[in-house]
């Protein structure tokens, strides 16, 4: 063993370029992702945290064609609803905006949090049983990351009503949904977030984050 | 501009050491972060994702000793409680882990999520409004790679009651309470988790997360 390891300049400053450089992907290439690839992914995923080791998150790979036309239906009502309560601009702004790739991405992947696992004994759950929703977000980001890190491209859809998925997906009801991700190599590469180019929102000021007591 | 960056196989596999050897730091020692270094943490921590671009992070640098000392006292009000929880041999296990750091981290930070925020116009949040909530979790997870790539340890407690929380701080009732983390450089470095190393819980097959339809 060599020790642990350590993290030069160099690295960090490549790290700092793949945060500025992941994007939230909406358009996506139709080729699929290479044999194993999918599966090599969600080994990284694993390495996340979770509260008392508990390792909630439930990985969902939706492959049949008749599971994958529900979902597109249930954004399509959902994003209907969506657009409904956008007022004025903002609602022709709406709709002009890409909101998914669902039509487009190799794969689709649903990430749930199982609040039924025993794996943890509880530790860390007692008071914020939601440890093991943010549990599996950050398996989720972590697979986000290093997928971009190999180029592939993820995005995170949540007009999506969660009752819905359960029973497209056949879920226990035990498992929260977390999100729906379409994952496959992005049609162009970015460094500023889709929405911010479409004029819906901008980034503040990180300080404007921060308080002090 | 050079366009965008591509990520090779050496930048890969440090990555995957980092997410390898980071971790959840219950040990610091005492010597306070350089000057700037917590702005600089959270300033890449403010490129994570965001539902709607919403930005809903809100962190606070928890400064004076009078409010650390009662974060303290509620820890331990609600780890005697989970203790009492426990069961035979579990309770005398649970009793010897160190699940805090709060004497010795330098630098405390309680990570929140703002549901009332109008940054974002509502996408994504009609029929997940907990995506607010996720989005102050990848923004953390966010801080916690880059802390670990300078050789900075992250410890996220949440043996807290959020609402004991949020009196102690003086935070707005809106803000919900996501996690309070206390950072610093860590005792030692290890590629396995402590609840592994001290026989709490063990790691399982990534494939056995894995379902698909």
């Amino acid at each position: 063993m060599a020790g642990p390891p350590t993290f030069d300049a160099e690295f960090r400053a490549r790290f700092r370029d793949l945060l500025e450089w992941r994007r939230d992907v909406r358009k996506f290439r139709r080729d699929p992702l290479p044999d194993g690839t999918l599966e090599r992914l969600l080994q990284l995923a694993c390495l996340a945290p979770s509260v008392g080791l508990s390792e909630p998150w439930r990985f969902v790979v939706v492959r049949e064609a008749a599971r994958r036309d529900k979902i597109k239906s249930c954004f399509k009502a959902c994003n209907a609803a969506a657009l409904n309560g956008q007022a004025g601009d903002r609602a022709s702004l709406y709709a002009r905006l890409k909101l998914e790739g669902l039509d487009d991405a190799p794969c689709h992947l649903a990430v749930f949090a199982d609040r039924s696992t025993t794996q943890g004994h509880g530790l860390g759950r007692l008071t914020m049983p939601e440890m093991i929703e943010y549990s599996a977000v950050l398996a989720m980001h972590t697979l986000w990351l290093v997928a971009r890190a190999e180029g592939i491209g993820v995005g995170w859809l949540s007009i999506l009503e969660p009752t819905a998925v359960t029973t497209i997906l056949d879920t226990p009801p035990d498992w929260t949904f977390i999100g729906y991700f379409c994952i496959g190599y992005p049609v162009e590469e970015c460094d500023a977030p889709a929405l911010q180019r479409e004029g819906w929102e901008s980034r503040r000021p990180p300080p404007d984050t921060v308080f002090y007591r």
